[in-house]
């Protein structure tokens, strides 16, 4: 608390932020106030413009700034293959793999019973008119290969077996660049049993 | 890059905040737009709102939503002790220990004539208004133990040679609760030459 209302209530508010403690909303708020006052009203515009401007793609649930998203709208991705994937950030790590061209799906989390998220807490209704859509060749579960991401892609697949379609889920194996001696229990068992033929 | 022009916006603009990078920017962003809409607004007004009310103590420097901060307005603070420090933060830090009752002084940076911060880079005509007030009996320099720091006292000192008060800096040495074998050589040897006799 440094005692003034008008940074206190800064401060409260920058610790909301997922990563920022009590100490860096101090810094944040003093570095500001200080040395960065020409960033307020710019970031203050930024927050109500984005506000004001990004939705949820109509189609594949990611962050939009219209019904639907680039991908969605794009007449040079394959529309007959999903990824669905947990987050907006884990779409930006697979297109920066540069080697898929489908569409996606962003649940925007994932099943966590533990913290009271079941299948309603997810946009899975707008999943369902998704994956309802004609052309659906492929779907590739691409959750975390966490306990949530794993529960939540054994879900979705439950929610596909109705559907007629290709379903598969991304493969758990050593890491590219990793050392086997580093490679945690789980993750080798996970090498070992998904073991794959050598291609010539 | 996620595309959108108002989130990539939003992205930059906070990646310029003290202890953010990229992928800090890019989570924040997602949290508020996926999960946190309603801290949009509030964090905009705080913004809008600190950077207006919030000026320099005129006699301080302190950040202050008056002319004068709460400290230099107080009648129960002794207005003959200062003490100089670098940052809001540090104001709050000495506040906390309890033990000091007098003024400060909030330079909002150091000397470091490797980056181009000169003399006349802090608010130093300022600080010589506030020394030249009557009463001032006593000045504490407790600028960091740092490089910077200790130049910055070094320099202060001499302004306050022409001024016929009496003139401390805080005391290096081992830190409490410390054990000697981690601290580092510079500290201890500081420890050593500025020993003090045992009091009764």
């Amino acid at each position: 608390m440094f005692g003034i209302a008008a940074v206190d209530e800064l401060v409260s508010l920058l610790r909301r932020l997922p990563g920022i403690g009590p100490r860096s909303a101090q810094r944040i708020s003093f570095e500001l106030l200080v040395r960065k006052r020409e960033l307020m009203p710019l970031l203050a515009a930024a927050l109500l413009r984005a506000n004001g401007e990004i939705r949820h793609c109509q189609r594949c649930n990611n962050l939009a700034d219209a019904d639907l998203c680039a991908i969605c709208r794009s007449d040079r991705r394959d529309h007959g293959v999903l990824c669905v994937v947990e987050s907006p950030a884990d779409v930006l790590a697979i297109e920066a793999t540069g080697i898929y061209n489908g569409d996606y799906f962003v649940l925007m989390g994932h099943l966590s019973p533990l913290d009271g998220i079941g299948p309603e807490a997810l946009h899975l209704e707008r999943f369902a008119e998704r994956i309802a859509l004609a052309d659906l060749r492929e779907v590739i579960l691409a959750t975390n290969p966490t306990v949530e991401g794993e529960a939540t892609a054994h879900f979705l697949g439950g929610m596909m077996r109705r559907e007629g379609v290709a379903v598969s889920r991304i493969a758990r194996g050593v890491p590219v660049g990793g050392e086997l001696e580093y490679v945690d229990r789980g993750t080798l068992g996970r090498a070992l049993t998904g073991r794959r033929a050598l291609e010539d």
